[in-house]
C-alpha cells in the first residue's frame, strides 16, 4: 500500500501552528476522522492534539494497534476518557500551566455531546472553533495530494467512459449509476465522497435526467436530483432515461481519501435551442474560469464573474439550481472531503495560492426539463492553473 | 413511490412525547437527516420543534417545495436562523413563554458549531440530550417499519446469492464485494447503511477473508477488516482469497431507509477444526439468544448469556475481536440506522418490546487466521421473535 512521506505530517502541522498562532491558539484538538487522517495519516478513533508549538500527540481509542501501525506522530493510548485533561496537561504543562488555555477544535463536526463531555474532562481549556483554521490549512495540497486526486480523476473518467458506452433508452438513472459505481468501486473507490456538511451525503455524486435532474434538493449543490424515495432524496431514481434530454453525469471517487468531483451532460438524440445555449454558457464560464484561476485571484471574484456571464446570457434564474432553491457559488475545494475551502463564492475573498484544488461547476437548472453544465477539477499552479480532471469536455450526444 | 401512512407521524409524535415527559422536557427539536425523516417523512434540511404537548412544525431551509410536498406535519419555511427563537416563542407561547424552557435535542449528533448557535439564537431555551430519548422511541418499530426491513433482507439474500456464485479462489476481496454491491444497488440499496456514531462509516458492511478479516480496526463492531489504505481502513481489502480461509461476509442494505444487516461465512475448501468449533459456537449462541429474545427479556442478559457460552467453549478472547480490541455487545438496534438501540449489552437493562428489531451477531476473531460467525436480524413478537433475515443459515462450503 502506497504511503504518504513523513515529512507530510511534519509541514501540516507547522502550517497548522501558523494559522493557530494566528487565531490565538494554545493548541488545536482534532476529532474528526478526516482531519485525524490528514494530520497523522491514521483515521483510528481517538483525539489528536496540537500544541502551538512542538510535537502532537494522538491519543487512540481504538485500534491502538493500527494506529501505531500508520500514524506519523507520536501515538499513544487515550485511556479513561476523564483523565483526559490530567493526561494533556501531564503532556503539555506548557500549554495547560495556566488556566484557561484557549484551545481550537473542530466544533463544525464535533457532536456537541462530544463538546459538552470535552469541557468537563478538560476543564482547564476554554474552547473556540477551530473550523476556519482547519480548512484554511488544507485548502493548499501537497504534491502527494494532488498526485491522488489525479489518480481518482483517472478512476472517475474510465467509469464515466463504460457508463456511456452501456447508455442506452430506457435504461433508469439508478441502472446507469450502478455501472459507474461498480466500474469505480473495483478501481479502489473507497464507496463514497467525504462532505463535511451535517446531514450531507454522497456516494458516487448525481446521475440524474430530464425533469428528476432538476427538482429541488437539500442537497447542497446546483443538482441534487430526485432521488429513490424521501428517504434518500439525492441523486439517481427509477426513473428511465428518455431521448432528447439531457443526463447529467455528476461523479466522483475517493481513491486513498482523496476525491474528484467532475460533470459531464450527456444525450440520447439532441438537446433543445435552449438547453444548448445553457450548456455553451457553461463551457464558456469554465473558459473564463480557467483564465482567471492563478495565484492572486479572489475565489469571490471569479463566483461573481460567473454571474454576470450567467446574466448576459439571460440565464440569471436558472444558474446553480432554479429560483429559490439556487445555490451560491461557482465550485469549492475539494481534497479529503468534497466540500472543502475555498468555495467560489462571496466572503472567500483570501487571494488563491498555489497548490489550492478547485471544482469548478457551472449548471444549469430548468425546472421540469432538466440541468446541463460542466464541472472540471484544477490545482492553482505558479503561474496559472491545470485542469486535474481528465474527462474529454464534450457535450456526449449519443 | 411507496408512502408511509400518515398516521405514522402521529403515533411517533404521541410515543415521543410520552418520552419527553417522562424526562421533563417541554419541547424536542429534531436537526439530524434521519429523525426528521422518522417524524415528519421527509429530510430536507430544517429543524423539527415538537412541543410536549400538541403538533409539532418542520421549519425547512432547503427545499421547503419538496419538504411541503413529502411531510406529514406541519412545515414552514426557516427563515433567518437568528430569527427562530423568536419564531419558536410565536408558534410555541405555551413552551416559551417561561424562562428557561428545557428544550431537548440531538446533541449526539448535532455538531458543537450548530449547538452554539442554537443557544444564541433560541436565547429561551435551556437545552439538555434528547438523544437517549429519541433512541428508545425509535427502538420499536412499526409494521411499516418491519415490512421495509424485510424488503432489504430479500434485497440482501439475493446478492448474497450473487456474490456466492461468482466466488473464485484468487478474487480480491474487493471484488467480491462489488459484485454483492452492485447486486444490492441495482435492487435500490441507496448506497450505504447509516450509522449514528461520529465518525462511523459504512456503505454495505464488511466482506474480508483470512487474517485480512482480523485485523483490529476502529470500528465499532466485532470485524471492521483490513479496508483499501489507512484512509479507508473498514471492509474489503484488494487482498486475493484464498483456499481453506474463512470469508465473512458480514452485509446490508438500506431500502427506502431502512437497513437489514446479516452475516454469513463462507470457506473455498474447508475450515480447520478451531474454526469449526468457533463457528458452531456461533450458531449454538443464535439458537440460545432466539429462545430467550421475548418481550419481557433483558438485552443485557442476552449478552452475558452470549459471554458464558463464549467462555464454557473455550472462546472468550476470540468472541467479538480479540484481546484488546473487542466490542463489548452481543447485538443492536437496527432500523433507519444500524447502530440504533438497543444494544445487547451492558447498560442495556430495560425489558423488550413487541417490535423491538435487533441483529444478532456472535462472532470469533482470531489473529493471523480469520473471523467466523453469523448474524441475523429478528423482530421481537408477541410471545417470542421472528427472523427478518432470508438468507439460508449455513457455512457454506464451496
Amino acid at each position: 500500500m502506497e504511503k504518504r512521506s513523513k515529512d507530510e505530517a511534519v509541514i501540516r502541522r507547522i502550517r497548522m501552528q501558523k494559522e493557530m498562532a494566528r487565531h490565538g491558539m494554545e493548541g488545536c484538538l482534532v476529532t474528526q476522522n478526516v482531519g485525524l487522517y490528514y494530520f497523522t495519516g491514521s483515521m483510528q478513533t481517538g483525539y489528536l492534539f496540537i500544541p502551538k508549538t512542538g510535537e502532537p500527540t494522538y491519543y487512540v481509542r481504538r485500534s491502538l494497534a493500527r494506529a501505531l501501525e500508520e500514524s506519523d506522530v507520536r501515538t499513544v493510548e487515550l485511556g479513561a476518557f476523564r483523565q483526559f485533561g490530567a493526561k494533556l496537561a501531564e503532556d503539555y504543562p506548557e500549554v495547560f500551566g495556566r488556566k484557561p488555555a484557549l484551545i481550537g477544535a473542530d466544533l463544525d463536526v464535533m457532536p456537541a455531546q462530544l463538546y459538552l463531555r470535552l469541557t468537563e474532562a478538560v476543564p482547564q481549556a476554554s474552547w473556540m472553533d477551530a473550523s476556519a483554521a482547519l480548512r484554511v490549512v488544507r485548502s493548499v495540497k501537497s504534491a502527494y495530494e494532488i498526485d491522488k486526486i489525479s489518480q481518482a480523476a483517472e478512476v472517475a473518467d474510465a467509469a464515466l467512459r463504460e457508463g456511456l458506452s452501456s447508455l442506452r433508452e430506457g435504461m433508469t438513472e439508478l441502472e446507469l449509476m450502478a455501472v459507474i459505481e461498480n466500474s469505480m468501486r473495483r478501481a479502489g473507490h473507497i464507496g463514497l465522497m467525504r462532505m463535511r456538511g451535517y446531514n450531507q451525503e454522497i456516494m458516487t455524486g448525481v446521475v440524474a435526467a430530464g425533469e428528476a435532474a432538476a427538482e429541488p434538493s437539500y442537497f447542497d449543490g446546483p443538482a441534487g436530483g430526485r432521488g429513490l424515495s424521501p428517504a434518500a432524496p439525492l441523486s439517481s431514481s427509477k426513473r428511465p432515461i428518455m431521448r432528447d434530454e439531457p443526463i447529467l453525469i455528476d461523479i466522483g471517487c475517493c481513491i486513498d481519501g482523496y476525491t474528484i468531483d467532475q460533470t459531464r451532460t450527456a444525450v440520447i438524440g439532441e438537446l433543445s435551442e435552449e438547453l444548448l445555449h445553457a450548456y455553451e454558457t457553461s463551457e464558456a464560464i469554465v473558459r473564463r474560469t480557467e483564465a482567471l484561476l492563478k495565484p492572486g485571484a479572489r475565489p469571490d471574484q471569479l463566483y461573481f464573474e460567473a454571474l454576470n456571464m450567467a446574466a448576459e446570457a439571460g440565464l440569471s434564474s436558472h444558474f446553480m439550481g432554479f429560483g429559490g432553491d439556487q445555490v451560491r457559488f461557482l465550485g469549492h475545494g475539494i481534497g479529503l472531503e468534497i466540500d472543502e475551502w475555498p468555495a467560489l463564492a462571496k466572503g472567500f475573498s483570501e487571494p488563491l495560492e498555489p497548490g489550492t484544488v478547485v471544482a469548478v461547476e457551472p449548471k444549469f437548472t430548468f425546472p421540469g426539463i432538466g440541468v446541463v453544465g460542466l464541472e472540471n477539477t484544477y490545482v492553482v499552479t505558479e503561474t496559472g492553473c491545470r485542469a486535474l480532471t481528465k474527462s474529454p469536455e464534450t457535450l456526449f450526444c449519443l
